[in-house]
């Protein structure tokens, strides 16, 4: 396997050596290179994603990405010019982000009895992220700003196809679409009716619609409910972040970027931000970042050693204090020890 | 004071009850005249709003509406012909919605020490909710959906400038931005420039920005750190639920529907919806209804009686069987007798 590495800006080369430190135990014979991307890059050469680095990161089998971010780069540049651009490049059309309320973590929600484990599939390379838009009469009294959400029935098909094979995969076997259609009518109507076809194909998954206003509202008092969601970039992006939030934080949360094709490598990331604040104290927790590695695994077709980081994680979070977890070095060393003894175990 | 009173669907007459009886202890000469508008209307002669009756409306100092909505009515057809119809017709650009954890409520939050009491200042007449957008190649696998969303300065100023207005009256004098900057670059940059402009005529407030998917987050993590949050029509739409259900659920959340112009009538409802699988049975709370009275008061400039309907609220709240706060009846009984008694005491 030849594996891309972005460890990127504040904590996020510091989650990647640990996430790097068990793909090892489970993978000794990867092969990693390392691209140096993100605010340090941008300040000292200008650089966002130059051509010939995007063309390197092609060769690869998969790209696993810390975090990109610094408060000391204007808003947008890293999001829009390498984030997002990596994103679009590389047609990550399904961006994976499940959602597991582990035994043992708390999170905010005082029923501690829900079973929360959800699977967002999030379309990722469309919708209001489209960068389509534009301002006018800027600096006048009359400027607009117009952002333009483009939706095309290609697709939004291939991520609702993408969930309801996942759904099949499911015990519960239940898909919910997320839109706003009785607002957005255009881009509600195709996917509406998206749905509707593809689920002609899948007559076991039973479906379900919600708006993303009322998604939100169940993702509180009644997460259990949700199995697999479909749902465009935007809704996708902050029903996540409700998600990762209720199933114990986006320290724990981890993405894939799929371009389930697989002409181009897919992208695994922790869904945290480069939390300045934190870096370089040894304070941030690896496990999302391991998790991302364990989504990488499952993609590329090596479920064994997949469910192995997996079983290790669930495990490590039902025995750790939570309150104090240890340091981000600590974690990852234990994270290892346990994959390794799971994998001597197993193998 | 002539008020237009739309009961609507489902358990929008049941509430608009008890809202009006509220209402008459402290106003008892209000006039009301009630139109009958939604999904039964539209059923039995297509109509949504007919011109002659919006021309009725305009007449009045204000609106109270239940709630329209109907399964047996396509999704979009009463949203945008009737609901948001109003609110663009009547140019009602903040929309209000307060969220606060009245004590005795319990949240689905497990940490009840919080005290949040927040203010989401919505914007109402522009963005993804312009209407703006279209479908091409209907029915062909090239189909394309856009949705545009549509930011003037002079849409956003008014309501930012509005929002400042409110924090600096408030003891935190805090004023949160939420949007997706980030990614939604001309969007995001007209709104940032906009707040930073108004911010400069309110230098007593301090303000603090949040993407939207960060700001969901914080919803259930840490509500108390949100005071006044303004924030356009779509994000607006979708963190106004989630406040709602961290206080205790759309049955307590009112909003107002406002032209701070006063050139048209503005309109107070309930967060909630029609709830048809509860309609008719006297379950509905009408507890978001009658704060709604309370919002529509305050408008009005009748500050005292807006006060007293919420301190009877807030007592009725606090000494109510929660699991079984009583029938629509009994509930809107209960804070009459509060208002009334309230109102003898004060007056
Ligand atoms: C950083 C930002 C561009 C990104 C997004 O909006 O997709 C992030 O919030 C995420 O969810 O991965
Ligand atoms: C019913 C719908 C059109 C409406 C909205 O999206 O504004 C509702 O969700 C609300 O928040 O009042």
């Amino acid at each position: 396997m030849r594996l891309a590495v972005i460890p990127g800006d504040g904590i996020g080369p510091e989650v990647i050596t640990e996430a790097l430190k068990v793909l090892g135990e489970v993978a000794p014979s990867v092969e990693t290179s390392t691209y140096d991307l993100g605010a340090a890059r941008w300040h000292s050469t200008g650089e966002l994603l130059p051509e010939s680095v995007l063309g390197e990161l092609r060769q690869h089998d998969a790209i696993l990405l810390g975090a990109v971010g610094d408060p000391t780069v204007p808003s947008g540049i890293l999001e829009r010019g390498l984030l997002l651009r990596l994103r679009f490049e590389l047609d990550h059309h399904v961006n994976l982000r499940p959602a597991r309320l582990y035994p043992g973590v708390r999170g905010p929600l005082a029923d501690t009895s829900a079973e929360i484990d959800m699977v967002v599939v999030r379309e990722g390379t469309e919708g209001p992220y489209a960068g389509n838009g534009g301002l006018l009469r800027k600096d006048t009294e009359h400027e607009i700003a117009t952002e333009v959400s483009v939706n095309t029935a290609f697709g939004i098909r291939r991520v609702v196809a993408d969930a309801f094979n996942r759904a099949e995969e499911r015990p519960r076997k239940h898909l919910t679409l997320v839109h706003k259609t009785n607002v957005l009518l255009h881009a509600g109507s195709l996917w509406s009716r998206i749905v509707e076809e593809v689920s002609l194909e899948h007559p076991d998954v039973t479906v379900a619609y919600s708006h993303v206003d009322a998604a939100t509202i169940h993702m509180v008092t009644d997460p259990s409910r949700f199995d697999v969601i479909v749902t465009d970039n935007l809704f996708g992006d902050i029903i996540t972040d409700l998600a990762a939030a209720v199933t114990g934080g986006i320290g724990l949360a981890a993405s894939g970027n799929l371009d389930i094709t697989r002409r181009n490598p897919s992208m695994f990331e922790p869904v945290h931000g480069s939390a300045p604040d934190i870096a370089g104290q040894s304070m941030a927790d690896p496990t999302a970042a391991v998790l991302s590695v364990a989504l990488l695994l499952d993609h590329l077709g090596q479920r064994e050693s997949a469910r192995r980081i997996e079983a290790s994680v669930a495990f490590d979070l039902a025995t750790r204090d939570q309150a104090s977890p240890g340091s981000t070095h600590a974690i990852g060393d234990r994270l290892a020890a346990l994959v390794s003894s799971n994998t001597r175990a197993v193998g």
